[in-house]
C-alpha cells in the first residue's frame, strides 16, 4: 500500500530535494528505505512511499500476536502463551 | 493496530532499556511516539507499539490517493486530478 507526503513548496523556488518525516533531506528522484520498511521516492511535488510489509489481519487475535521482524521487513504471528508456535493467518493486506 | 518488537536479551543481564527500530535507546517503562505516528512502550521483554493512524481502505483507488498528514497523525484521501477535493471513504482500519 502506498501513500503520498506533499513537499512544502517555496513559491518561486524549484524543488531539488525532499524532506522526509524524520526531517532528513533526500535529492530529487532518489529512493530510500525507512526503518519501518517503507520504500520512498523523492518526486517533484511529493514523496511517494510504499510499504514493503504485508500486514496480517485474519488471525486469532485473542490467542495470537504479531511481531515485527525489521531485518526481514515482515510480520510473524505467534501464540501469546508460546511465542515459538506460529499462528495461522487467513488474510494479509 | 498493535505489534511487538522483541528486545534482544543478553543472558544474565536484566533489561533496563529498549532499542527501537532506529537504534535509539529508551528507558524501561517509558513511552514515546515515532515520526510515523506509532506510540511505543518499552517493556521488560519487548517494545509494544500501536499505530495512532487509521488507514483508509475503502475508497476509489483509480481516482483517489491517500496523503499522510504527519502533524495530525492521519490520512486524508483526495482526488488524483484535483487534490483539493476529498474522496469518500467507506472503510478505515
Amino acid at each position: 500500500s502506498c501513500y503520498l507526503i506533499p513537499n512544502k513548496m517555496v513559491p518561486g523556488d524549484s524543488n531539488k530535494e525532499c524532506t522526509d518525516l524524520k526531517g532528513n533531506k533526500h535529492p530529487l528522484n532518489s529512493r530510500w528505505q525507512t526503518e519501518n520498511c517503507d520504500e520512498c521516492d523523492c518526486l517533484e511535488k511529493e514523496i511517494s512511499c510504499c510499504s514493503l510489509v504485508a500486514i496480517p489481519v485474519g488471525y486469532d487475535k485473542d490467542n495470537c500476536q504479531k511481531i515485527f521482524k525489521q531485518e526481514d521487513c515482515k510480520y510473524i504471528v505467534v501464540e501469546k502463551k508460546d511465542p515459538n508456535k506460529t499462528c495461522d493467518v487467513s488474510q494479509w493486506i
